[in-house]
C-alpha cells in the first residue's frame, strides 16, 4: 500500500491542437497526428510532429487521456497530480497575439480537466511571456475564471533570462495573487554542442535551470519578491550539485556575481521549492540537505520516458527521511507550495 | 603540518606573451600588460588583455613567477604542481599554423620550468587541436624532447566536442605514448545566455564539463582506447550531480543515447579521473562515491580565484576516507593518471 501523494511534476496536453503554422502563417509549432489505435478504434499513441516535418516525440493516451491517467495514478498512490502543459508548447517564439491565442487554448483546455476532476487534478497555466503586457491578462484568468493554481514558465523566454526587467511584473502580480510558478526547462542552450545522445535533455535541461535559479537569485527576483512561490523542475537540475562552485564564485568575485544583489545565493535556500526528480539517492540527499526537507516535492515527469515511472520511489526509499518529512516531501510541502489545503483534495490522511 | 600532497589542476604562464594578433594579422588573441610593480621594480601583477582591449583577468607573479610559486607550496603542503596553461590561451581558433607556434612556445616554456624543478613541478602540454596532424606532431615533441607528463585540452575544439572522428587520432597516439590527458573547459557555451554574474564560469564550465564527459563515454571513446588517462577538471563538473538523469536518460531512449556505443556511461566509472575541486563537502562525497577513491585527484585551481585557496582542504577535512585513501587522493591517484612514480618527485614517504 502506497503512501498517498501529490505529484507537482506531470504534463498534460489537449487530444488534438490546432495546425498553428497554418492559422498563423509562420512555423516554430508542433502538431498532433495519430499514430496507433486500439480496439475500439480511439487514438492510442500519437507523434508530435514540428511543422517541418521532423518528430519530436512520440506520446501515449495518458498524456491526454484523463481516464487512462487516473488509472496510473490510482496503480501508484498518486492522489493529486499538479497538471502543466508539455513545455514545447509554451511557443514564446510567436508574435504576441498568436502566443495569447496558443495559451488561452491550452489553459482552457487545462481548466475544465480539473474541474472534470476537482480532487485528483490541480492545474498550472502557461503564458504568452514573449508579450509581458498580454501575459499578465491571461495571468489574470487563469488565477481568477479558470481556477488555476498558478503558472508554468519556460527557463528563459527568447533572450531574456528571468532576472530580465520585462519578466519582473509578471512575478510580482504571480506573488500578488498568490500563484505558484513551476520553472521548467525547455527550447535548450547550445543547440549546436549537443546534437548527440539527447545532450540537450541530458546535459542542456540540468544546465538551463542552473542559468534560471542563478538568474533569480543573482538577480534579486526573490528577495524583492520574498512572498513569491517557485518551484523548479528536476531538483534544480546542475544547481544542486555546483552550488558550491557557484555559492564560491560569489564570495571570490562579487564583482561580477554581485552586480545586482548584494546577497549571497546561499541567502535563498529555503525561499524556492525544487521537485525530487533527481535519479539518485545521494543527491536527493544533497538536495533535501542543500534546500530544505519543507522544500523539496514529489515530481515525477509523467507521462514521460525520462520520468520516475513509480512517482516517488526515491523518496519512500529514503532511509533519512523521519515519517513526518516524508508526508511533507509526498504531500505537505507541495501544498504550501500551491497554496492549497488537504481538504482541497480530501488529502487529510495524507498529512500528519 | 599539512600532509603532503600533488595539485593536478594548477595553471602557469610566461611572464610576456608576443602579441599574436600583430603577429598572424588577426585577431582573438590575450597578452600580458604591467599592472603593478615592487619595490624592486618588478611586475608583480599582470592584466591578461584581449586584442579588442577588453580585460579578461588581473592575475599576480604566482601566475608566473616559480619561485612565488615554491613560497605559496611549501606554506599549503603542495609537493608537486602539475602545471597546464591557462584556457584563454589554447587559441584553438587560430589558423593551423599560427596555432602551432603558440603550442610551441607555449610547450617550451613549460618544459623550461619543470627542467627547473623537477622535484616540484610536472608539466603538461597544450596542442593546436584545429589541426590535428600538427596536433600530433607536437603532443610527440611534448612526449619526448620536452619530457611533459601529457597535454591539457579544452572541453571542445570549435565545432568538435571530444566524439569528434577529427580528434580520436591524438586521443589514441596519447593512449600509445601514455600521456595523462587534463580535460578543462574553456570557450564556454552559449555566452549569450551567460552574460551576467560570471555564469559562463559558474553554469558554462561545469556544462562543459558534462558536454566533455557525455562525449567521450556515449561517443565510445574509452571504449576503443582503455588505457587512455583522462582527467576531467572540476569533479567533472554538472556531470557528478546529474549522473543519476544520464544513466536514466540512457536506459530509457538507448535509440537516442545508444548510437555510437551499447555500453552505458556507468561501465566507465573508474575509468577516468576527476579532481577534487567541488567547493562542496557533500559532492566531494558524490564524487569519491561515483567515481571511485582510486579515481579523485586533490586539484585546487592554483593560483585563481575560483580554486580552493588551501589545495586540498575539503580533502583533509574528509571524515569518511581512510588514511590511506587520503593519500590516495592526495598523492597516489595523481601519480598513477601521471603515469609517475612517487621516487621521480622524493615522495616516498607520502605515499604508504
Amino acid at each position: 500500500m502506497l503512501a498517498p501523494r501529490i505529484d507537482v511534476h506531470t504534463h498534460l496536453l489537449p487530444p488534438e491542437l490546432p495546425r498553428w503554422a497554418h492559422k498563423f502563417g509562420r512555423g516554430g509549432f508542433v502538431h498532433l497526428e495519430p499514430a496507433a489505435r486500439d480496439a475500439a478504434g480511439r487514438v492510442c499513441q500519437a507523434r508530435m510532429v514540428r511543422d517541418d516535418g521532423t518528430a519530436f516525440r512520440t506520446i501515449d493516451a495518458n498524456a491526454w487521456d484523463l481516464d487512462a491517467r487516473l488509472v496510473d495514478c490510482d496503480a501508484t498512490g498518486v492522489r493529486v497530480q499538479v497538471l502543466s502543459t508539455v513545455p514545447v508548447l509554451f511557443s514564446y517564439q510567436a508574435r504576441a497575439g498568436d502566443g495569447l491565442e496558443i495559451a488561452r487554448f491550452l489553459n482552457d483546455h487545462m481548466a475544465e480537466a480539473c474541474t472534470r476532476h476537482p480532487h485528483r487534478f490541480v492545474g498550472l497555466g502557461t503564458l504568452p511571456l514573449q508579450a509581458p503586457d498580454l501575459a499578465l491578462v491571461e495571468l489574470e484568468r487563469c488565477m481568477g475564471p479558470l481556477g488555476l493554481a498558478g503558472v508554468e514558465i519556460g527557463t528563459h523566454v527568447g533572450p531574456w533570462n528571468l532576472d530580465a526587467d520585462e519578466l519582473f511584473p509578471i512575478f510580482e502580480r504571480a506573488a500578488q495573487l498568490g500563484a505558484a510558478v513551476f520553472v521548467h526547462p525547455w527550447d535548450m542552450l547550445a543547440p549546436e554542442r549537443m546534437a548527440r545522445y539527447w545532450l540537450p535533455w541530458l546535459v542542456g535541461m540540468p544546465a538551463e535551470l542552473a542559468v534560471a535559479l542563478c538568474s533569480v537569485l543573482f538577480g534579486g527576483v526573490l528577495e524583492r519578491l520574498p512572498t513569491l512561490r517557485l518551484l523548479f523542475a528536476h531538483g534544480g537540475g546542475a544547481f544542486a550539485g555546483t552550488f558550491g562552485r557557484i555559492a564560491h564564485g560569489f564570495a571570490a568575485r562579487p564583482d561580477l556575481c554581485a552586480t545586482h544583489n548584494p546577497k549571497p545565493p546561499s541567502a535563498y535556500l529555503g525561499a524556492f521549492w525544487v521537485d525530487s526528480l533527481l535519479h539518485d539517492a545521494a543527491m536527493l540527499d544533497v538536495a533535501l540537505d542543500l534546500y530544505g526537507r519543507h522544500r523539496v516535492c514529489l515530481g515525477s515527469d509523467y507521462p514521460f520516458p525520462l520520468g520516475e515511472s513509480q512517482p516517488g520511489a526515491l523518496v519512500d526509499a529514503n532511509p533519512r527521511l523521519t515519517p513526518a518529512e516524508q508526508a511533507a516531501v509526498r504531500v505537505g510541502n507541495a501544498l504550501a507550495w500551491l497554496g492549497r489545503d488537504a481538504a482541497d483534495f480530501s488529502l487529510g490522511d495524507a498529512v500528519r
